[in-house]
């Protein structure tokens, strides 16, 4: 299979992280959202991915795009080692947690968001400040409290095991450090977060480490 | 079970629609986003969604967040009628239009958003115009090309059975509609959006049924 890949994409970054989990093998072609004024939106890569967004996985001539739907495909086609828990009530919690990043902070505050809110006449502080630190910490105040109030969360977040709520939040971690968005009022998501990265299949994710990082 | 709802509410609206599909009874509790500051914030609700976003079902005191993995819940508790197809590609197909709207558009529309950029001094009227419809927009362009191009497509977004695709295609375009955001560019999703709220589960979950309507 390949992945249409970029380092810096942190919905990419969950697709890697569960590749590597799998243990699957994998080519990559890297998309630049920054070159040419983004690569997503060449007409080569339209005819791939029509939402012009990053990742998209071609499984023997299948494209699937949104990095939670691979990943939930991944999972079922390649089942071991599981990223989801078997029970649904369990089930709906770790998906629930992958959502609440995935849906209400990460679109809301990826490249094109920022990128329109410029054009609307924010400065580039004034975005980081007000809008990008605004919605993580709205996000991550609502996950400290599931996660360490709830007898299921482990070292990893849901139980002993990584699963689709660690893939979710580790990139979204990355991109607090990455913009200095402070995070000491999270103590567990910090301390599930370092406890994944620990993991060589998180390690091996992370933007740093891919060909195309800078 | 009982659904913490709001009639107005899109993320709600397509739990309500997934809940008649499968033919569930449940008791409902109004929760206003615009009564009291929105109650959705009020200690009690904080106590039962950390998120403090609706909606939220308890199933014997278990409570589940996010719409859709409220849905996707469902869908393995109770089984019939399903709402994802059998085969991963086509799930991943199913999921994919799913999320590109409950990921990529709704969320970046929602009230919450809508207030915060009234906060950072944009008016009502730019809002709708220049946010609101825009990100409409660009989503309904990119799904009509994925549902227009593909032999997949039946009477609904994926054969001729509703799935978790149209459970979030219809609340978004009764969003489009009710800001009158121009949609005849859009002649696929249009005509499977009719067929479904031709449906009765589909006609039951709207807004203006519900009894917390104005």
């Amino acid at each position: 299979m390949k992945l249409y890949d970029y380092a810096y994409s942190s919905a990419a970054y969950r697709v890697r992280i569960a590749l590597n989990l799998k243990g699957i093998a994998y080519e990559r072609t890297t998309i630049s959202l920054i070159k040419d004024g983004g690569q997503q939106h060449s007409e080569a890569y339209k005819a791939v991915n029509p939402q012009e967004l990053i990742p998209a996985l071609d499984v023997d001539g299948h494209v699937l795009g949104q990095s939670l739907a691979i990943i939930e495909y991944l999972d079922e086609t390649y089942p071991a080692p599981p990223l989801l828990p078997s029970y649904p009530v369990e089930k709906a919690r770790v998906r629930n947690i992958a959502y609440a990043i995935a849906c209400d902070i990460h679109p809301v505050n990826n490249l094109r968001m920022r990128a329109h809110l410029k054009a609307l006449g924010h400065s580039d502080e004034e975005i980081m400040a007000k809008w990008y630190a605004h919605w993580i910490t709205v996000g991550f105040s609502a996950l400290e409290t599931m996660v360490s109030t709830s007898k299921e969360t482990g070292a990893f977040c849901h139980g002993d095991t990584p699963t689709l709520a660690d893939i979710c939040l580790v990139p979204q971690m990355a991109n607090a450090y990455r913009f200095k968005v402070p995070v000491d009022a999270f103590p567990t998501l910090v301390r599930i977060d370092k406890h994944c990265r620990a993991q060589p299949a998180f390690a091996a994710a992370a933007p740093e480490k891919q060909p195309d990082a800078v």
